[in-house]
């Protein structure tokens, strides 16, 4: 089966607007190979290159693409099958007013950061798959585990940059967002808008400088729309291998927790006839909460629940 | 080699002081196993006991082990070799005033948890380590995956319950003070004064309702003192088979997520002559930010490093 490919050359976005306007369009169960440049826009070449603060526009998402047959209250499913590092390099940016220890309060905590810096981290020559960092006279080698940063679709009332997570993805930064997963967002919009982008060669959970190692990519996803979902979602979830995880964003991590805490009872409850307190203390005895990232303007956790205890969450 | 065995009944602190003395004492390198009763001490027996409100003393820890020799700026090696359930049935329980989503701002979010509830969660009888929690009708079998909630020593300073973690450890409820990993606490005070209780026989990350499945317990454990180490440490560390993880507890994740990554910030550079600012480049590349609990009178988060790129961390 052919796939069709879409690139950044194609049409980007750098904010998920309730308005987007396909740049192309397929049809559910298409195969399709998305292309992304990094998330600073390719300027970022060397360790000369430093990024002296956030530029206006960062975190190009490849798209929109318009899903045919997608509406309001479906359930879109990006199934995840690859992603292909598409320079021979990534490369972990420092940024002064970004990152977990950039506004800090001090107390107790002696540290200085030196930003703007940047590291490039060569993708090996021996096809191992790993990158290179290397510092201070240390090399490392880092095994390759791709994730995409930004993923999402039009969100239903308000405008996000593709620098924010919300409940329709957006900058969610999120180690799961990788190969062998599915991702699933709430159709918010008519033919969903999908864009993605802000690709990683290799991420910590967290993201706490405020970025991974930032590259650019082939993904290969294919499309499906769920729609007549058991129930509908207000946010994001991902399928692993051997787990459902709801994905929530917030200002703070507390908040995140709250919503893709209770975003799970619900899915409980559905599956197994729980009332909302029987979830509760049952989902506290299996997977739990997990942190995608720290940084970004707001925050996004994920909770896990192992598919021996939920076959679908809608 | 034969082992000595404390129990519950010897001694048990439901508060870590400075001033903590010894029931018994033990040299570095002896094998104990350490009898603990569950952390409502036995009250809950069936579904009819329920907790209304979090008692005075909860959190009964086993002890204070008088480690021989140990002194202040040492570290204390607990190697956890095996955790067994000492009882027919775990207890989860909802409290009114306790939980993730007890104390929640409702914006956004409707839930109206059933407090107090208490859930009996059996060990099945065929002895395939399995947990059976039945409710509404549904009966699910959940894997016994022990884990001690409360673990520390004498603090330096201040006094804290068996209920709230901090530097000293405590009631720190992190999954992977488990068998087969040794947790490392900094020794405060002279002969360190371990104690430990508040296990469960299985917990999610994030304890959400505020228990796992309670439980009494015996727990192989063996001591040890690094008496110099590459650097002294702030607060617990614990070492899985494949990963360092820095531990720390604070008022908001967001302020533990601080000092879990600048712990581990001090180890990096200790290892790979990194300076602050490529340890945090290096450290948001690999592992990452992990949620313990998000319920206790301080929260916990655990940052993790694989043990390729960190060969020991004192």
């Amino acid at each position: 089966m052919s796939r069709t490919t879409i690139s950044h050359e194609d049409g980007v976005i750098y904010e998920f607007t309730p308005d987007l306007e396909g740049v192309t369009s397929v049809e559910p169960g298409e195969a399709l190979t998305v292309e992304t440049i990094d998330s600073l826009d390719g300027a970022v070449q060397s360790e000369a290159d430093v990024i002296e603060a956030i530029p206006e526009e960062v975190n190009a998402a490849t798209g929109p693409i318009a899903v045919e047959g997608a509406q309001p209250g479906d359930v879109l499913a990006v199934e995840i099958e690859e992603i292909r590092i598409a320079e021979a390099h990534g490369r972990v940016i420092t940024i002064d007013g970004f990152g977990l220890l950039d506004d800090l309060d001090h107390d107790g905590i002696d540290v200085d950061i030196d930003a703007p810096r940047t590291r490039m981290t060569p993708v090996s020559d021996d096809g191992d798959g790993e990158l290179t960092f290397e510092a201070d006279g240390t090399t490392l080698e880092i095994p390759i585990e791709p994730v995409i940063g930004t993923i999402g679709v039009a969100p239903a009332t308000e405008s996000y940059t593709t620098l924010v997570p919300h409940d329709h993805g957006g900058n969610l930064d999120t180690t799961d967002m990788t190969g062998g997963n599915t991702a699933y967002f709430p159709v918010f919009q008519e033919d969903a808008m999908l864009a993605m982008g802000d690709c990683k060669a290799a991420m910590a959970d967290g993201e706490m400088c405020g970025t991974g190692s930032e590259v650019s990519t082939e993904i290969d996803v294919t499309l499906d729309v769920i729609d007549e979902p058991r129930a509908s979602i207000d946010r994001p979830l991902v399928e692993t291998p051997d787990a459902w995880k709801t994905v929530a964003s917030a200002e703070t991590l507390e908040r995140a927790c709250e919503l893709a805490h209770t975003d799970l009872l619900a899915v409980l409850e559905a599956e197994h006839g729980f009332d909302e307190t029987d979830a509760h203390m049952f989902a506290s005895l299996v997977g739990g909460l997990e942190i995608s990232q720290v940084v970004d303007p707001l925050v996004t956790v994920r909770n896990a629940i192992p598919k021996a205890f939920l076959s679908r969450p809608f």
